[in-house]
């Protein structure tokens, strides 16, 4: 049996222990919140994001994050990207030294403009072989329901991108490796910001057309960052790149597509984040995605306008209107 | 002003002629149905299609094929994908000697697998560089009321395809040139078949987890296709490819989504086929699809699955059950 840590218990880390337990393992799930790790420990599953779901009994949870990483052979990071490197400082050094490292993050540190895998591997010492990053379509909401679902798991060494397959495998959850973490985690990445695009896009009541041509350019500029970083262009055209990305787009569930839809329908950022009660990891990963494309020479539009509407006050409705006014050319 | 004449009424071909039309262009729509030509002549526009939304005054109508082709610099061809060989060879002689022949139809003609570019070339002998072919994330319903949208304008040769284009452009309308010919109408026939399948997976109750793996699946047979054709892989990530693929796989305005939908969730090929006005062109083009990948040895295990339940009386559930199961492997 291969036990396992979740280090985070938000959406996504409840979900994925929910399937890491479902594959046969023996599960625990660290978060700093009592009446979660209670209510998990008490066999009700998490209250604030799943309600009404409970986990299987093999998923214990503590707020004691050393005791939790004890003889964990995975540990899977599932905290909210820009406070990944604080968490690290604190626990980072209690990771077993034989364990692989499993990254469910989404998003570009701001400053430093690195990955999740770079922002692990430097806070830790975990050589990046050790590193895996899971990324696709997969919305937690319909995991937790147990409906079909397919992933990618990404590791330089396809070894322990194996070991992690076998690790999560269940009839419901369909893991397939490969070697590119730098495209799963750019693929991750900026979805959030597309979605974010697609949602104001929905809230401004732009129909199926728009935002599928709105979609594609995102997908291309997407590719383009991940090709610049070295990635492999044909991750983009899979479930950890466009897949993600229609998921992402399409859903009333997903965060960062609701948070765009309200920004679309006129409200302030302000009361978008007053009514929202999770993350969007695309409003805070914008900015670092953008630092980073002009680093590297790429021009990502889309990317720049979410910035704009952001961070320096430009509507919505103007945004839209400056990438759907781009002149016609060759394709 | 660039004169044009569509060849069919049917939806795509009245909002094309929409199009042509509000691009500044002289328009003549030939319909086989008098009452829908008669409507258009007296500024009612299609009551069929597009019930309550008026053509431009230069659109008129006509259910004289010689008459409406005289004098077009720009022939559209928008009949439907089975029966476009007997259409031309009624009134494809008539086709003025100079015109560019643009193509709108999406489909794989039963039993000579042939694109409709190639039925075009073998029935009226225009040269290939004068065929252009239209495809991209464009629901007619949505282009009548004016949203923005782009598609590609594919042809071998680049200064028809920019005329075509010039014909094209207006402020919702965004027409991005091509040479592309196969993958654009690859992207315009698969995409109908795999959102036969989306639908049937959204009406068996999957989520957006599912139906996007599908879709991406989807969107690699399809460029396995077109890439053993010489298309050009690039064109599927583009909006010919993926951008047609996700708003036909979203919309509950596509018909083959939708068509899809009615079997999964239950009912007879018949009785959809019963309450659906409009053809279902993947219904039709899943078999011809199928025998083209199979005579180039492609593998395109969705499109199976679809022929199975259109043809072989598979239930839907089965159908996306084997789809589903498929082992778990290196993407």
């Amino acid at each position: 049996m291969i036990t396992s840590t979740v280090m985070g218990s938000g959406s996504w880390g409840t979900a994925f222990a929910m399937i890491l337990a479902d594959a046969g393992g023996k599960v625990a799930v660290w978060g700093i919140n009592p009446e979660v790790t209670e209510a998990i420990n008490a066999g009700h599953g998490n209250p604030v994001y799943h309600p009404g779901i409970p986990l299987p009994a093999t998923v214990r949870a503590t707020t004691d994050a050393a005791e939790g990483l004890t003889d964990a052979s995975i540990v899977v990071l599932a905290v909210p990207a820009q406070v990944l490197r604080a968490n690290l400082q604190r626990w980072g050094s209690q990771i077993p030294g034989e364990a692989v490292v499993v990254s469910l993050m989404k998003g570009i540190e701001l400053g430093s403009t690195l990955r999740m895998s770079e922002v692990i591997a430097e806070c830790t010492g975990v050589a990046p072989e050790r590193i895996a990053v899971v990324s696709g379509p997969n919305l937690a909401r319909e995991i937790v329901q147990r409906q079909p679902a397919a992933t990618v798991i990404a590791c330089s060494d396809p070894t322990n991108a194996e070991f992690v397959q076998r690790a999560t495998i269940t009839a419901y959850f369909r893991p397939y490796t490969s070697a590119d973490v730098a495209g799963a985690e750019i693929g991750g990445s900026v979805k959030n910001v597309i979605a974010l695009a697609s949602g104001m896009a929905a809230g401004l009541g732009f129909g199926e057309n728009s935002q599928a041509a709105l979609i594609t350019r995102g997908l291309a500029e997407m590719t383009r960052l991940g090709v610049a970083l070295g990635a492999d262009e044909r991750t983009f055209s899979g479930l950890a790149g466009v897949g993600d990305l229609i998921a992402t787009c399409s859903s009333p569930l997903s965060r960062n597509r609701t948070f765009g839809e309200n920004l679309g329908k006129g409200m302030t950022l302000d009361e978008v984040e007053a009514v929202t009660s999770q993350t969007s990891e695309g409003v805070k990963s914008c900015q670092p995605i953008l630092d980073l494309a002009n680093r590297l020479g790429v021009d990502m539009p889309i990317t720049a306008e979410v910035v704009q509407v952001v961070h320096h006050g430009l509507t919505p409705r103007q945004a839209v209107a400056n990438l759907m006014s781009r002149s016609a050319k060759a394709e």
